[in-house]
């Protein structure tokens, strides 16, 4: 029987669920494939613990290197995380004429352009469905599921600790700072949440996502970013009174003016229609919503992290390379669902440009002709409300007004709260969320 | 540029869908796979028609089996639906060597033991995305994304005409004949519901998912099966007020009772929790829930139906099949998940042992002790109660009572509600309803 040999950089959690999988679901894949992928060696900095697992037959190496280059290795598993030194390593891998499998999108997202030409030049595969989504399958889905479509908008709740943290706070009605602090206390978020909370993690998913959705390139660098540290209980509860409620999302929609094609790409926190599908993905679930101009409205929902999801997503991707070893490799579908060669570099859509329905969330001052104020420049720049809500006056003598506009560009949107914010009555930030209708 | 050669039997609605995108995204067909997919013929009775689409190029026959097996044709995509003359002309492509893609449940759900091992034999490939929810990728998120997994569970909301029907029942109170009135005038229901309203859609789509999902025969005639005609707008109410939603759902679970296994499968309208993931899929939507043990929950959304969802799931299979074209195809992952020698007979569990908690509408005559002649006899079979409802008196002098169990067997449930029917109290047809509070 043919046989795949793994090499696996990283036996932390992740690590040590596909080593769980690779040995106790043995007799599965191969009952699947018709094949074998045995486990063959792991490398760690710390070997001398209990991994809770028989690693008995696997060669353990505190050298990565010697394993992307080993004539045993035929895929290198790659989990250690971050940009460096995953990035030397998998490029060593490839170089050495091995597949790589990885749930690393930072690397993805920052080092993908490099790596998957280099993989095509190889004749190898990059697999990487653990990057994106955890356990879904949504980047296959994508890739192969609804490759007959021109993608038209991709929405995903990417971020399990946002996800939580916001669900949480509509739930209880808490404020931000505590449900975070409570997210870390029990391991949902980090001792350093920024990573996570300011939209950084959703950015390099979103990044993926958009360019596989579209045939583009990845640009991570150009995602706008905004997190979920500003939104308030009061928000949450305004944004719920008016039908909504708010989700961290990674947005991606394709444009075309005349010949010009451009990629918007977005991550802010998002009111959804509180009876939409993506707006019941609570906790720390995961979901990406794919619109295609055939397939309407599909979305996968799963979890997005964990050891055991997470090694779900990294073995299915062994073993769709095992399916095309040693010799079908070029039969399964590029890794960015377009060969490399068709792949584009499609221009980043200026955040001012698009065109989206607003909340604004102002603090002003109790006295006389402060809403007229705020509506007539909101007229002057030809914004129409959907909804205005005024409420009750806090102890401070201010009062908080929610307005729901309908849709305008950014850049006009912004002109207009530049001039709100310079009037006298108006005293506190003005918070600016977007509205997306159009989820399912 | 390799080139696969397409012939289509069938130029209805998906046939034209189908068409549709071979033409019109053909540039990004390429783009992805680096091949061409052509159409090259089309069969269907009638001709003499508009297509709305321009199929100058195609080779237009009133006889399929001219196309099944001519030269110029490598994959066969079937649109004829039924079982024949559907059979014999896959069986024929597939003897004159040529691939098939299907969208028809029935022939897959009662002919795939057939057909799968003349495939495997050709070392040919057949495509049935669409046979299965429609346009979501949930067959290739089952076989190829979850394929770490062992499959612990599977729901699916897979016939888009009964969650049509109670989605409606729902919102508007309304009872189920008129509200199957409307479908049929709007076209969501046939002019003969049967095979939709009685689960037997359902039940096609449910076995072939649990052999793909458990690796077993496809054993449609074994599925137990229930349809929703019998649920009246009083039960929708009183299951919400208790804090469930009613779904038709299709139900596939494993069970190894020491060596033995069985496979559990059962179709039948189903109480799920109110705030679940799955109680929000209405209107004619479908979705699979698949868990397995290492990925947790998952689900996956979309159109169960439609000339272009449907199209969207035909042409996937087709690029998969391209991917694979003309020498990889035993590179691609066998069609059911499993290597053909590997798939097994395992015996369908018996609907008596299945174990459920449970929904009971009794009409009971308005007199002293029923409630407690009704109790008694649960409590003889170890039946406990979860909640018990006595509603308000009908015009009659009937009340109507409803009670939700505590997990037991379908066959003491079943032995339970045969006494409870002989009491001279109990006036009218019990309805037993099915509760899974296990699902996401």
């Amino acid at each position: 029987m043919t046989e795949l040999r793994v090499g696996l950089l990283g036996l932390g959690t992740i690590g040590i669920g596909v080593a769980r999988i690779l040995i106790e679901q043995q007799d599965l894949i191969s009952r699947r494939l018709g094949k074998q992928v045995r486990l063959v060696a792991a490398a760690d900095r710390v070997l001398d613990r209990d991994f809770g697992l028989d690693l008995s037959g696997v060669r353990l190496s505190s050298d990565a290197s010697e394993i992307v280059t080993a004539d045993d290795v035929d895929l290198v598993v790659e989990l250690i995380g971050g940009y460096e030194p995953a990035r030397t390593f998998v490029v060593t891998a490839l170089e050495h004429g091995k597949h790589v499998v990885t749930a690393n999108k930072a690397l993805i997202a920052k080092h993908g352009e490099e790596l998957f030409p280099l993989a095509a030049a190889k004749g190898l595969q990059i697999g990487f469905e653990a990057a994106v989504g955890g356990g879904i399958p949504c980047m296959k889905a994508l890739r192969e599921g609804l490759a007959a479509n021109a993608i038209e908008s991709v929405y995903g709740i990417l971020n399990g600790t946002c996800n939580f943290i916001l669900t949480k706070m509509e739930n209880e009605g808490a404020d931000y700072a505590d449900v975070l602090k409570e997210a870390q206390a029990l391991g949902y978020a980090e001792a350093d949440p920024t990573f996570d909370v300011e939209g950084i993690d959703t950015a390099h998913k979103l990044s993926i996502l958009a360019a596989m959705a579209f045939g583009s390139k990845i640009k991570f660098d150009e995602v706008y970013t905004e997190g979920i540290s500003k939104i308030t209980a009061a928000d949450i509860a305004s944004a719920h009174e008016m039908g909504y409620r708010i989700k961290l999302l990674g947005i991606a929609k394709p444009h075309a003016n005349g010949e010009l094609q451009q990629v918007e790409m977005r991550v802010h926190p998002t009111l959804v229609p509180v009876d939409s599908q993506i707006a019941q993905v609570s906790d720390s679930y995961n979901a990406v919503q794919i619109s295609g101009d055939f397939v309407e409205h599909t979305m996968y929902f799963g979890r997005g992290a964990g050891e055991r999801p997470t090694a779900s997503a990294v073995v299915a991707d062994i073993m769709d390379i095992t399916s095309g070893f040693p010799d079908g490799i070029a039969h399964l579908a590029p890794p960015m669902g377009f060969v490399e060669s068709s792949r584009r570099e499609i221009p980043t859509m200026p955040i001012e440009d698009a065109v989206c329905e607003y909340y604004i969330r102002l603090m002003v001052k109790d006295q006389p002709g402060v809403i007229a104020a705020v509506t007539s420049i909101l007229a002057d720049h030809r914004i129409s409300l959907e909804a205005l809500i005024q409420k009750e006056r806090h102890a401070s003598n201010t009062v908080p007004i929610v307005m729901m506009t309908h849709e305008t560009t950014e850049g006009n949107l912004q002109a207009a709260v530049s001039r709100i914010t310079g009037l006298d009555a108006v005293e506190e930030d003005v918070l600016i969320l977007r509205k997306e209708s159009a989820v399912a």
